[in-house]
């Protein structure tokens, strides 16, 4: 059964839609009441919460289970600072684990073309999953899409419909052409790509349970003791399905009883398309679509959505939980992405959005020094991005020189 | 301690070296008389069979626990196929176990320089995980370094020394140096980087043994019960270290009375530069170094190991288990790279020579039909490689009728 967060709204059956009669989107209605945390991490170990059953074999059977990483040298002030990598799904991003669902959905009910529309980590990753179950794929891209990016998405052999026109519209032309088409279009924020996509938190939220969060992490004397949650949660926000997700794992968590103290929802936007972040900071109750001019470019182009559909969900969650939603110039950015490579994480621009993030909510106070804040790097990155590469040249005879031997 | 495969020595202390008096490469002993599988992957999930402990923090602290894919549609002649996908690691590839161990080794040990000889994946690996933990990082590569590799490495901020000269010799000039200058180099078969390596294979054993490999995984009325281990292993080989760590893994779950019916390690070369391959086939005892001509150029460069270190070990290794060195030409490594990216798997061409090599295991019947084999599917590839792009473009009003709706 799916329903709406906002009106309550359910509706059943195969052809339920992935949008409310209010306007909102709808997700899926799940039992937690008796859920426990499972032992490890992957998306279907959370299958007692998930629309549909682990697929027997390909790729859609074993998305998620990325690491959590302590990071000492990325804390804030005092803010301990814990990355969720999720740049080592199978194809890169966070996606997987909505497509893996989606696909399964797919199968599981006899459709046999699935479909995005995306021009990046989603499309990249909904064809590899068609792929991996058989399944045919359509990808609707925008016409003016860049080559690089089309030959990403080309290796996995899907359908690709360049589409010349307004690229917002294309969701929902979707929405409407996908049933009649016999195409199963598993977007940004349908209820099957939400239910994949919460299980990210889910997975840190169950980590910090199991006491696998470290402490301080320095190793020394001062270690403390795990903490049993994060204090606080910060990730990108695009859509707002990935967003929504998290907001949905951590109702159903508390409603298993096993999250006592829920955790804050920052989201992170780039200031140059921040519709989100703006609706937040004016206090209006919806998000409302930016005009052409008022969108710029920004490095983090992979989360600039202007009319973003569950935008207005992601709001309400950030608002539930007690967080914010922060909008973040491309200068923080890089230099949260540099920060991250210093120790040891390579993510793209995107990703580096929850940390820069962090840094303007410790300095207003709104996170707290010794606090813990779980970053999700949603996307992995491995672009060479170094600009300039300071390297010095020997001959093996003045090798020995170099390393300091006499 | 650090013993010898090939004549028994043993050596121990912090300076027992890496190499034996008798010129083969050492590895660590460990007691896995008592061991027993873990309930979960991860190179850490194995510490009681490694020299380290897990560091509380840093990107060390996570490598491994990637997915073991079981792909019907890569099935050769009936022959099951399963591939073990190392590019979700955190930098991309398997380097990240070895990485891992060598890394927290230093910090245990109280070295603050760690180092490697490396250009390509090794060397990213090596330099994000001497990041994540505060360590002093040298990456030596040879001169001519393109400038893309040389900005991958470069964004963790290691030293990097550009070596005038034979870069073959390189490893040698790192071992006599390494530990005069105060620096571990955790070369491609330092008996550290084959601790943490030999933890691809105890994995996929671990996840074969615990039933989680799927039988026949087309999930109709023909499903298979999971089967216990694999028949056969195929990775590829370059310097053997992450061969010889597979025959490790093997001899200790074997020890440890965990696998009763070890899987016979098969290893791929590029036919360009197969100096294991040649020894093998010509019934020879050692790997002996190719000449400059007897090398060629290859897509998967990544392997081309004119010298490797750890040759002569990794065809000890395929001898005793019943295995075989195989080359494949790069025709045949394209096909197979491309035929994984059907299945919606994207691997560097090194990657693919496990398919390609089955595929000829499978033809002289090395592999039975019905044998389940898991392919070691070293790196990820995200390179756009697509060559040709076959995309439609239509308006938004033709979107309809290209989808198929009346
Ligand atoms: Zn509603
Ligand atoms: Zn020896």
């Amino acid at each position: 059964m799916r329903s709406c967060y906002a009106c309550g709204r359910t509706a059943t059956g195969s052809d339920a839609g992935q949008r409310c009669d209010c306007g909102e989107p709808l997700w899926f209605d799940t039992d937690p009441g008796d859920f426990e945390w499972p032992d490890r991490d992957g998306v279907w170990a959370f299958a007692d919460l998930l629309p549909v059953e682990r697929p027997p074999s390909g790729l859609a059977a074993v998305a998620g289970a990325t690491p959590l990483v302590r990071t000492p040298g990325l804390d804030v002030d005092g803010a301990r600072v814990h990355v969720k990598l999720e740049g080592t799904n199978p194809t890169g991003s966070f996606k997987d684990r909505g497509s893996a669902v989606g696909v399964a959905a797919a199968v599981a009910r006899g459709v046999d073309t699935v479909g995005t529309v995306s021009h990046g980590n989603m499309a990249a990753s909904m064809a590899a999953h068609a792929a991996g179950a058989d399944l045919d794929c359509v990808v609707l891209v925008p016409a003016d899409i860049s080559a690089s990016r089309l030959r990403r998405i080309a290796a996995y052999g899907p359908r690709i419909v360049r589409v010349d026109g307004d690229y917002g519209r294309l969701y929902y032309d979707a929405l409407d052409l996908g049933p009649r088409a016999g195409v199963e279009f598993v977007n940004s924020d349908s209820p099957l790509r939400v239910a994949g996509q919460k299980t990210t938190t889910l997975e840190l939220l169950r980590a910090f349970a199991a006491g696998e969060a470290s402490g301080d992490g320095t190793g020394g004397d001062g270690t403390l003791a795990p903490p049993a949650a994060p204090d606080a949660v910060v990730m990108p926000v695009s859509s707002g399905g990935h967003a929504s997700a998290a907001w949905k794992a951590v109702r159903e968590a508390t409603a298993a009883g096993l999250l006592d103290d829920p955790p804050r929802l920052y989201f992170a936007q780039a200031s140059a398309c921040a519709p989100v972040a703006r609706a937040f900071e004016r206090g209006e109750d919806a998000v409302t679509r930016l005009d052409a001019d008022e969108v710029g470019e920004t490095v983090a182009y992979s989360i600039a959505n202007a009319d973003p559909p569950s935008g207005t969900r992601a709001l309400t969650a950030t608002r539930a939980t007690g967080g914010a939603v922060v909008a973040v110039d491309d200068d923080a950015i890089r230099d949260a992405q540099c920060d991250l490579a210093g120790a040891g994480l390579r993510v793209e621009p995107a990703s580096a959005t929850p940390l820069a993030a962090l840094r303007t909510l410790r300095a207003s106070g709104a996170v707290d020094a010794g606090e813990h804040v779980a970053l999700v790097a949603t996307g992995v990155g491995y672009g060479g991005d170094a600009t300039t590469v300071d390297a010095e040249t020997v001959t093996r005879a003045e090798l020995a020189g170099a390393l300091g031997v006499e």
